[in-house]
């Protein structure tokens, strides 16, 4: 999923969870493939499980950017060569899971301007979740894709039992090409 | 602040913030200083850097209450012995700080039908923490005092300038005052 340079807006598909046993990675590999059929800009997901980020380990405030440890002006190199977002985060207890605001907090400046596309799952689908990332993204002046794609995991899901996306969120399949058109259309001219 | 048992319920004043150079050990000390003299109650400070909870760890989903890691079943049986909660937290990026959410997401059944008062900070006092913690705590079951003090804090403060909560904060004593009576009037009788 990491492309050469191509000179097409780069997409990072950051994924909210890095628990064991994990649905993420499979919803975020799906998404990005709807993505990529769908707009023909180059996607790439980020595992977080790859982004070591110990919480508040920096000593100034991310708005400085001034940055102390190797692993945060890594983190802050990647965010800023990317040219738009889409995260794929499961709801936990009715908003976003630490894994994904402790990324997103390690960077400030990195994030302004920049289109994103929410896509969270939950046995509701985690709409309180993107509604509190749409915010958090509102404070970071991103600009804000209007379609959220939500999946309903069915208990047996929630508790472990395998996904198979194409099957199991048909569904919802013309909502997530319907955000990933309009994040396309918000991203900057290659 | 650590007391012996005393028959009277026990407030949890959790730290929301383990940044080097932050407030919160002040703030935290400060409010639960006004709350033991207010109410009686025990109150013990919790600093979040003394209990390390690497993210997401445990392979099942906490609701199962079934934890592998001795530092969850630490913090599960810390928390369950627990009859009210303070949570004293910064505003990061309109949200609530990573390492909050994570120690809420460790447990699950050991906060239900527990008191919370939530006392923020931040440029603007940290009310939008504070409206996504209220729907974070909603999901949990718990039970929430009204009242939600909140500290605004001057540009020199986020950058780092010393603070004297009583001098600093002088306007928003009663409002502290008054949501640790409420706390006090919810948690369950000696």
């Amino acid at each position: 999923m990491t492309p050469a340079p191509t000179g097409k807006p780069k997409v990072l598909v950051i994924m909210g969870s890095v628990r064991a046993g994990r649905h993420c990675p499979a919803l975020a590999a799906w998404v990005a493939g709807i993505g990529q059929a769908e707009t023909g800009l180059d996607f790439e997901l980020v595992d977080l499980a790859a982004w070591p980020l110990p919480m508040d380990d920096e000593p100034n405030i991310p708005a400085t950017g001034l940055y102390m440890q190797p692993h945060t002006r890594k983190w802050s190199e990647k965010i800023a060569e990317a040219d738009a977002f889409v995260f794929v985060s499961p709801q936990y207890n009715w908003g976003y899971p630490a894994v994904l605001k402790n990324a997103i907090d390690h960077c400030h400046r990195e994030w302004h301007g920049k289109p994103l596309l929410i896509v969270t799952y939950g046995g509701h689908g985690g709409d309180k979740c993107a509604a509190q990332l749409r915010q958090v993204a509102e404070g970071l002046d991103m600009r804000l894709v209007p379609t959220m794609p939500a999946l309903p995991l069915a208990r047996g899901m929630i508790l472990g039992a395998a996904i198979t996306p194409d099957t199991d969120f048909r569904e919802q399949i013309p909502q997530v090409r319907q955000g990933c058109r309009e994040l396309a259309a918000m991203a900057p001219a290659p």
